[in-house]
C-alpha cells in the first residue's frame, strides 16, 4: 500500500489500489480544480511529483495531470496555489463502520447454515422379487431414515424418478425442500449419483433501478460471484408510479413481469458462467424487492397498491416454482419472496431488517433506505415501525436540471473552494461530465451551504460578483462545469428551483424519521443507531448528509452503512430457514404508520425546509461549524 | 310393464322396455332357433303371437320374426317345434343380487358427503383505510372465521385475486382443499358472488378398452350425467403389454398419455354439456385405473411394470392440478388418483374394494374381476390379499379364430338346443354376427359342454354326424353360424384350440382363487361372498361360468355383481374425504401375492384344465347337472 503525502496541507494518505491521485485527493478532502470530472480534458488538476515513481501524463507547462496519476511508490505531491486556495478544504473523511458492528453481525448470524432445500445422497438397495415396492416408496423410505418422516413428492418428480434412479444403480441424491406453509418436507429433485457437494442458491434484489444478484453455495455459504444490471422495466417508466401505469395497458404488466424475469434469467446464467457452475445446480432463488416490485415479477396487478386505501394483493407470497417464472435452475428449484409490509414498504425492507440483525438487539436503532421511496424503520428487539417517505425522484437525480442516474459521466463528488468558489469534481468512469447524480447533488448542495454561496433558506447570494454565480433563465444558479469541460459543451448548472426540489427531498426524509419516532412516543436524540441501507447509503458522504439535514445530527459513531442490505437479507434467507423464519417474524412484528395521516407531519415537513433545518438546536455540529466559519 | 307367457313351455316372462321377444326368450331360457342373431335376416326365429298385440315383421309362411317382435300388450308366444326341441333348455336366470347388499352398502356409506373440495361463500368486509390489509390475508382472514385455520394459497390464485375480489364487492365463495398429505388446506379456487351451489366433480374409470365417466353434483351427491368410450390407447395396442411395447418408441409415451387425456377431456365435455353444466365448476376428478393406465394418463414410464422385479413409480400418486394435465375445469382444480398396490393391482381395484365396502365387513369375500388380467381380492375387516392373473384375452375375445370384443355385431348370449344342436344366437346392436365376444364364448363353451358336444377334457365328439360339427382346416369345430348368415358370408367357428384357449384362462383364474385361499390359509368352500366386479362380470351368466369352471360352485346366493366398482369407487372418492382415506388405508392394508412364485399354483392350474375341474366335487352342482343329464 503506498502513501500520498500531500503538500503544503501535510496531509497523508493511503492509495487504494489503482486509484489516481486525484480520486485520493478528493477522499483526503484536499482540494484540486478538476473541472473535467477526471476525464483527462481540462487540464486543471496539474499537480508536482515531489517525491517517488508515478505513471501518468505531464503536462507540457510542467507537472502532471493528476487525474491520470497513478502511485508507483510512495509519494510527495504538492498541490500548486492555482489548483488550490482553500486551507479549509480538510474535511473529515466519512466513517463508514458496516466493518465492525455489520459484519460480526453477520458473521455470527451465519454460523448455522441450514438452508430451505437440503440435499442428501442416499445408496438405495436397489429393487429385487423379495422387496419390489414402488420407486417412489424405496425413495421415501430412504429419506425417512434420513429425516425421520415422509417427505411429499410432486408428480412432476414422478416423471423422472425411475430413469434417475437407474442411472447409478439407485444411490441418488436428494433435494429436500422445507416449504414454510407445510408440516412435511417436499422432494423437489433427484439427481443420479452423489451430487450434495453441488448446492447453489441466488439471492436477487429487486430494485426499481438495480437488479443485484449472487450465487452462493449452500454447503458453505460462501458467495461465489456477483453481477448486477439495470432493472430493464425502466424503458417502461422510470419509478414505480409510472410502471402501474404502463402496468394498465393492454399486455402491460405482461410485459413488465416477463422483462424482469428474462433479465434475472440472464444475471443467473452469468453467475453461473463466472463460477463455472451449472445452473442445474441451482435449488432456490431468494428474491427481495418492494411491494410493487414484486408484484410486477409475479405478474399480480400493481394498480391497488397506490389507489386509496393502498392494498397489495399479497404480502406474505408462496413459494413458487422457479419453471413456472421462467427462472433456470434444478428441476424442481423453487422461488422464494421476502415478504412485505404495505404498499410501500415492501420486502427489501423486511430483508434489510433481517440483514440488520437490530430487532434482535437493545439499542434503539433508525434503518433508513433512502430514495425516490425512502422507507424509514424504527425499534430494536421490542418493537418495529415503520414508514414510507414519498421523498420524490431527486436523489436519484429526478427533478433536477442536471440531474442524472449514477452512470458513467455523473458528476458523483464536489468540492467547492471556499475562497475561490472553483469545484473539484469526479466523475463516475472518469469520462467528462454530463450531469450530477444523487451523491454529486448532496455533496453540491453541501458545499454550496458550507461556503456560503447559498444560505439557510437555500437562496443563492446575490450580493457576490463570481462568474459561476449568475441569473440563468430559471434563475438564479451555480456553474458547475463550464461548457467547454461538459460532454455536450452545456454549461452544467444548478439552479434555486433545483435547492427547492433537493430541500423538499430532504425534508420528507428528516419529517419522516421525526413523524415515525413520534408515533412510538420517542424523539431523534434518543436514536443510538442509524443504518443507512441501499446502493444510494453507499456513496452517501455523511457529514454531507447531516449538513444539508438529510440526516440527524447524531454522534458519527452512531452510523452504520450497510450497502445492499436487501440483497443481504435475501442471501441470509436462503442461507438459513431460521432467517426464512425472522423475516416472516419482522414483517408480521413490524407497525405500518401512514405518515401523511399524522397531525404532525406537515409542520415537521415545513420545518425541514431549511438547511440543515428551522431549529438549528437539532443539528449542533452544522451550527458549530457554521458559527466557527463565520 | 308386459308379461309374456311361452307355449309349449309355460314359461312366463316380464318384457323389458322395447326387448324383442327373441330376447325376451334368451333371458327366460326359452330356446328359439336364431341364426342372425337378430339381425331379421335368417328368418328362422318364427313364433306366432296367440294372443295380445304386437309390432313386429311377419313371414310370409305365417308367424313373425320373433328377433322384430316388441309387446305392446301382455303376449301369448308359441315357439313352433321347428324353432325349438328341448324342454331343457329352461336355465335358470341368473341372480344378479347387487340390488339387495351393494346398494344397500353404498346408502349406508353415502351419508355424509365431504368432498375433499369444500366450497364457502364470503362477505368480506372491503378494505379501507383503517383496513387495508392485502387481499390475501382478507381472504384468509374471511376463510380462518369458517375453518378455524389460515389455508394456503398458490401464486396462480393470486394473479386473479384482485379482479375476482372486487368483482362483486368482496362477496366471493372460495374453493378449499384438503390436500391429502398436507395439514392445511389450500385455496383452489375464488369466484365472485355465491356460487357454491355450482359445485361439481367427475369420477372417471380408466379402463385398458373403456374410459366410463360421470358427472357428480358435490352437493347432492347425484350423478347428474354418465358416459363412456373406447380408450384411443386401443389403437396403439390391444392389452396393457402391446401398450408398455409401444410406450418405448420414440415419443411413444407421450403420445399414449396424450390419447387418453385428450378422450377424458371429451368425456368431461360431453358430460357436462348433457348436464346443461359448465366445465368451470368442476374442482375435483377422481381417477381410478390398474396401475399400467395410471402411469400411462401421468405419462410415467411404465416398463418396469412389466419386467422383473416389477416395480411401479409409484402406488400412491399425488394430486395433479387438472390444467397440467389439460383437463377442464375450474381453475385450480384438481385430479386424485386411486392408489394402486402393486403393478398388476391397480388403482381400479383398490377403488372396487372401497366401494364394495366388504373390507369392513365380517363375511369372508372373494372380489373378482375378470379380463385379461384379472385381479382376486380376498378378505374382510381383519385382512386383505390380492392377486392378479394372467389369463389372458380370451375373455375379451383374444385368441379365439372368430373372438371379438363386445362390440356390435358380437355373439353375446348362445344356446344351443340339446337335441337338435342348433344354436340361438344374440348378437349385440342386433346386426348380423360378425363373431363371438367373451360372453358368448362362455355361454357357448358351457352349452357345448351341457349339450355333450364337448367331453370334459375339451375335445369335440368324434363320433356324431352333425353338420354343425366337423373336422376344419385347425381341427375340429363346430360351426355357431353358417355363412349365409354371417356378416362376413365365412362360417363362425368355435375350434378345439379356441376350447383350450379358454380353458387356459378360466383355469388361471380359478387357480388363481384356490392359490391366494390357500396362501392365507383358506380354501374356496369357507368364502361367504363372491363379487363379481368389472364391465365383464356384469354380462356374465353366472350358471355358465360356473358350468365350465370359471367361478367357484358357491350357493347362488353368495353372489353379486357389482358393476363398475372402479368407477363407483372413484365417485365415492370424489364425494367423501373419509372414502379417499379409505381407499389409501385399503392399499395399505392388501397384501399383495405373486401368484406364479407360490409353489402350488402349478398343480392347481393344470388341474383346472378341465371342464370344469379335474375334480368334480369342487363342482357338486355341476356334477348333479351333469349326472342328471346323464
Ligand atoms: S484534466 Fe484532470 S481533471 Fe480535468
Ligand atoms: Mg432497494
Ligand atoms: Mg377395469
Amino acid at each position: 500500500m503506498t502513501k500520498i503525502r500531500f503538500l503544503p496541507f501535510e496531509v497523508t494518505v493511503e492509495a487504494r489500489e489503482g486509484e489516481t491521485v486525484l480520486h485520493a485527493a478528493m477522499r483526503a478532502g484536499v482540494h484540486i480544480n478538476a473541472s473535467c470530472g477526471g476525464a483527462g480534458v481540462c487540464n486543471k488538476c496539474r499537480v508536482f511529483v515531489e517525491e517517488g515513481q508515478v505513471i501518468g501524463e505531464s503536462l507540457p507547462e510542467g507537472g502532471y495531470k493528476a487525474c491520470t496519476l497513478i502511485p508507483e511508490t510512495d509519494l510527495v505531491i504538492r498541490v500548486p496555489v492555482e489548483s488550490h486556495l482553500d486551507r479549509r478544504a480538510l474535511l473529515r473523511a466519512p466513517k463508514r463502520l458496516a466493518s465492525s458492528w455489520i459484519e460480526a453481525a453477520e458473521r455470527a448470524r451465519a454460523v448455522d447454515i441450514e438452508p430451505a432445500v437440503r440435499k442428501f445422497f442416499l445408496e438405495l438397495p436397489p429393487p429385487d422379487l423379495s422387496d419390489n415396492i414402488p420407486d417412489l416408496r424405496r425413495l421415501k423410505r430412504g429419506l425417512k431414515e434420513i429425516l425421520g418422516q415422509e417427505p411429499e413428492a410432486e408428480w412432476s418428480l414422478l416423471k423422472r424418478l425411475p430413469y434417475v434412479l437407474r442411472e447409478k444403480d439407485f444411490k441418488v441424491t436428494a433435494s429436500l425442500y422445507d416449504h414454510p406453509e407445510r408440516r412435511i418436507p417436499v422432494i423437489l429433485n433427484i439427481e443420479a449419483g452423489d451430487t450434495a457437494q453441488n448446492h447453489l442458491a441466488v439471492a436477487v434484489d429487486i430494485g426499481t433501478t438495480t437488479l443485484c444478484a449472487e450465487l452462493i453455495d449452500l454447503n458453505s455459504g460462501q458467495i461465489l460471484a456477483e453481477t448486477s444490471d439495470y432493472n430493464p422495466q425502466i424503458s417502461y417508466g422510470e419509478d414505480v408510479i409510472s410502471r402501474i401505469e404502463f402496468a394498465r395497458r393492454e399486455k402491460g404488466l405482461e410485459i413488465l413481469s416477463q422483462k424482469v424475469r428474462e433479465r434475472i434469467s440472464g444475471l443467473i446464467e452469468e453467475l453461473c458462467h463466472k463460477a463455472g457452475v451449472e445452473t442445474s445446480k441451482i435449488s432456490l432463488v431468494s428474491l427481495a424487492g418492494n411491494s410493487v416490485m414484486t408484484h410486477l415479477f409475479l405478474g399480480l396487478e400493481p394498480r391497488f397498491l397506490r389507489e386509496d386505501p393502498y392494498v397489495p394483493v399479497a404480502a406474505f407470497y408462496p413459494p413458487v416454482p422457479a419453471a413456472e417464472l421462467g427462472l433456470p435452475g434444478a428441476s424442481g428449484a423453487v422461488v422464494e419472496f421476502a415478504p412485505c409490509v404495505a404498499s410501500y414498504v415492501g420486502g427489501d425492507i423486511v430483508a434489510g431488517v433481517v440483514a440488520a440483525g437490530f430487532f434482535e438487539e437493545d439499542p434503539l436503532t433508525l434503518f433508513i433506505d433512502i430514495g425516490t421511496n425512502g422507507e424509514i424503520v424504527v425499534g430494536n428487539k421490542d418493537f418495529l415501525a415503520c414508514a414510507a417517505c414519498s421523498a420524490g425522484p431527486a436523489f436519484e437525480g429526478g427533478g433536477i436540471k442536471y440531474g442524472m442516474r449514477a452512470t458513467v459521466g455523473a458528476i458523483e463528488a464536489v468540492h467547492i473552494d471556499y475562497e475561490t468558489f472553483e469545484p473539484m469534481i469526479l466523475t463516475i468512469g472518469g469520462k467528462k461530465p454530463k450531469g450530477i447524480c444523487g451523491s454529486g447533488i448532496i455533496a453540491l448542495m453541501a458545499n454550496l451551504f458550507l461556503s456560503g454561496l447559498v444560505d439557510r433558506s437555500g437562496k443563492y447570494r446575490r450580493d457576490l460578483d463570481h462568474p459561476r454565480l449568475r441569473e440563468g433563465r430559471d434563475g438564479w444558479e451555480y456553474v458547475l462545469v463550464w461548457g467547454e469541460d461538459s460532454a455536450s459543451g452545456e454549461d452544467i448548472v444548478f439552479t434555486e428551483a433545483d435547492i427547492d426540489n433537493l430541500m423538499r427531498a430532504k425534508g420528507a426524509m428528516f419529517a419522516g424519521y421525526q413523524t415515525l419516532l413520534e408515533s412510538v412516543g420517542l424523539s431523534v436524540e434518543m436514536v443510538e443507531r442509524v443504518i443507512l441501507a441501499g446502493n444510494f447509503g453507499s456513496y452517501l458522504d455523511l457529514e454531507q448528509a447531516i449538513t444539508i439535514g438529510l440526516l440527524p445530527d447524531l454522534p458519527r459513531d452512531r452510523f452504520y452503512f450497510i450497502g445492499n442490505s436487501s440483497l443481504r437479507g435475501a442471501r441470509l434467507s436462503a442461507l438459513s430457514i431460521k432467517a426464512r423464519e425472522k423475516m416472516v417474524a419482522v414483517a408480521r412484528m413490524m407497525t405500518h404508520f401512514e405518515l401523511s395521516a399524522h397531525p404532525g407531519y406537515m409542520d415537521y415537513y415545513m420545518s425541514a425546509l431549511f438547511l440543515p433545518h428551522t431549529n438549528l438546536d437539532l443539528f449542533p455540529s452544522v451550527k458549530e461549524r457554521l458559527e466557527g466559519g463565520k
